[in-house]
């Protein structure tokens, strides 16, 4: 088969890779339809995580099963399925208390790399979700963005606490932060402020149902928000915070502490809304593949890297 | 009046100041017929908090009215009172959501210095809450505990989500950590874990309704709860941390993401909790006096600053 490598930092490379197979009795191996490239792909791409020798890429897939090992019972060849950056097996503690990407099982699926025409899905029965039947094609791109996008913009605006009547700042007009304003949405926010200085990402926040925008970045994008809540915080004392973007750094204790906020995140467990959101895209009443706003061959996949380094598509949609 | 001053790191003396009086119409005065010595009192007795000058010292404190300015409405002369160490108006829109230790007008106490004979208080209205009637002597400790020790061991219980059937570990074994053992049992935690290496401690956290004691720190200690909970973490991913003791430093940005962890706390907006605390106090269905170990009079303030630095008392009561 055919998958993207990177070999250095800005070298990335489809090549032929041998065919996965099935190695532990409850993988699956599937087929992709397409793929796609997270913005997280670019830390690597971009040299800002170190790039140690040639790496498989990608972890955001959807496809058709082709095998199944002998202790996989509920997921069968034929069916059109979604999973997530982490493989996970659904029934540990972890897992049941809604914490999948913690799985005590878990498995990167950053190191199978999904940019290539099959995969190896560890744990299938607990990582996998099934469509009721293989969707129609322009469905591809909203199941794609369930895998990792949609849902960990979905875990952001759940670990926020978003409801009904509440105000809700989304910090990043990445593919992310612009599915956490269609979750925000969805989970009833009166006022969503989408921060962006991106006029066509401006527009797919407004269209999945922001109602403010702030140009402003940091303080002065703080500052802002303050303005349109009646002067109170960027979050207000007892206010939640939703992250999902792996922190780098340090957190000032002292801030954090007299800040009275609430503070949840951490790797999304997608897994956990899978059964919803694709409940949601198959009947058409959410539309997350609206992201992808460059579709290209899996062959020019270098050129799908660049264009996302260079800001000028959101998120890239690569088809074999 | 008689009051502690500060002078210097380890040089508390009790001494002349002027009696207080009516500055705001929404002021009152009241006397103390009783006040005590808080953990945080001993950073800067301890030199950790710079000391600048001589600085009248203590927060905690209940007390009998003795005059209102023209503003206040609901408080009267003559009424037995409890407030918190941040005087606030509870109505503002932080106020209303239970923050009132981060009420846009708060006043700290600590600058006014409880630990005296009389003592102004701010925003009587908001700030004080009278009980029923003049309690007996007996109840005195209880309220004054209410005052902070209690109302932060309760907001630490409540930030770290503790109710029915929950595991809950305590880190530290102050009057703080020991009541929010005793929060932990009211709000219905099944198993509670106290984190304690002293005897007369450990017993009144089992009093308290702790099922477990830890005698290790650190690292080692997260190990023990990992033990005694089924080998996951000492906060297990999506687990909840209620934090009350402000944090110096910097927290471990990555760390903390991967943690999974809910994070709430800051300092505690013990107002919220006092009408509820009051009435269990007053009803005699908890008794967190029991963490004054050591009653001394008002005279005797440098020995019992001098007990609790050297940790041969939990908590000193101080009499006139």
């Amino acid at each position: 088969m055919r998958g993207a490598v990177l070999h250095a930092p800005g070298d990335v490379r489809l090549e032929r890779r041998d065919d996965p197979s099935i190695i532990e009795p409850t993988d699956a191996v599937i087929s992709l339809p397409a793929t796609c490239v997270c913005g997280s792909d670019l830390w690597p791409y971009r040299g800002v995580e170190a790039v140690d020798g040639p790496a498989p890429m990608g972890h955001e897939y959807v496809g058709i099963v082709e095998a199944v090992g002998s202790a996989v019972t509920t997921i069968k060849p034929g069916q059109f399925v979604i999973g997530s950056f982490f493989a996970s097996d659904n029934t540990c503690e972890v897992c049941r208390a809604g914490y999948q990407s913690s799985c005590v099982h878990r498995e990167l699926m950053g190191a199978i790399g999904t940019q290539a025409e099959l995969a190896r899905v560890p744990l299938a029965d607990g990582t996998l979700v099934a469509t009721p039947d293989v969707p129609p094609d322009d469905l591809i791109p909203s199941f794609l963005a369930a895998s990792d996008v949609l849902g960990t913009g979905w875990f952001g605006a759940v670990a926020a606490e978003v409801s009904p009547g509440k105000t809700v700042a989304v910090v990043g007009d990445g593919a992310v932060g612009l599915l956490a304003v269609l979750a925000s949405k969805r989970l009833g926010a009166e006022r969503i402020i989408a921060m962006s200085r991106h006029e066509s990402r401006q527009k797919l926040a407004l269209e999945f149902g922001a109602t403010d925008i702030i140009e402003e970045r940091g303080d002065e994008g703080a500052a802002r928000i303050r303005e349109l809540t009646n002067g109170l915080g960027a979050t207000r004392p007892g206010g939640h915070i939703g992250y999902v973007g792996v922190t780098h750094g340090e957190l000032p204790g002292d801030e954090l502490f007299f800040s009275h906020a609430h503070l949840h995140g951490g790797p999304a467990p997608v897994r956990r809304f899978l059964p919803e959101l694709t409940d949601l895209i198959w009947n058409r009443e959410i539309d997350p593949g609206r992201v992808f706003d460059l579709t290209l061959p899996l062959a020019e996949v270098a050129e799908g890297y660049r264009a996302m380094d260079e800001r000028r598509a959101i998120k890239t949609l690569l088809c074999p």
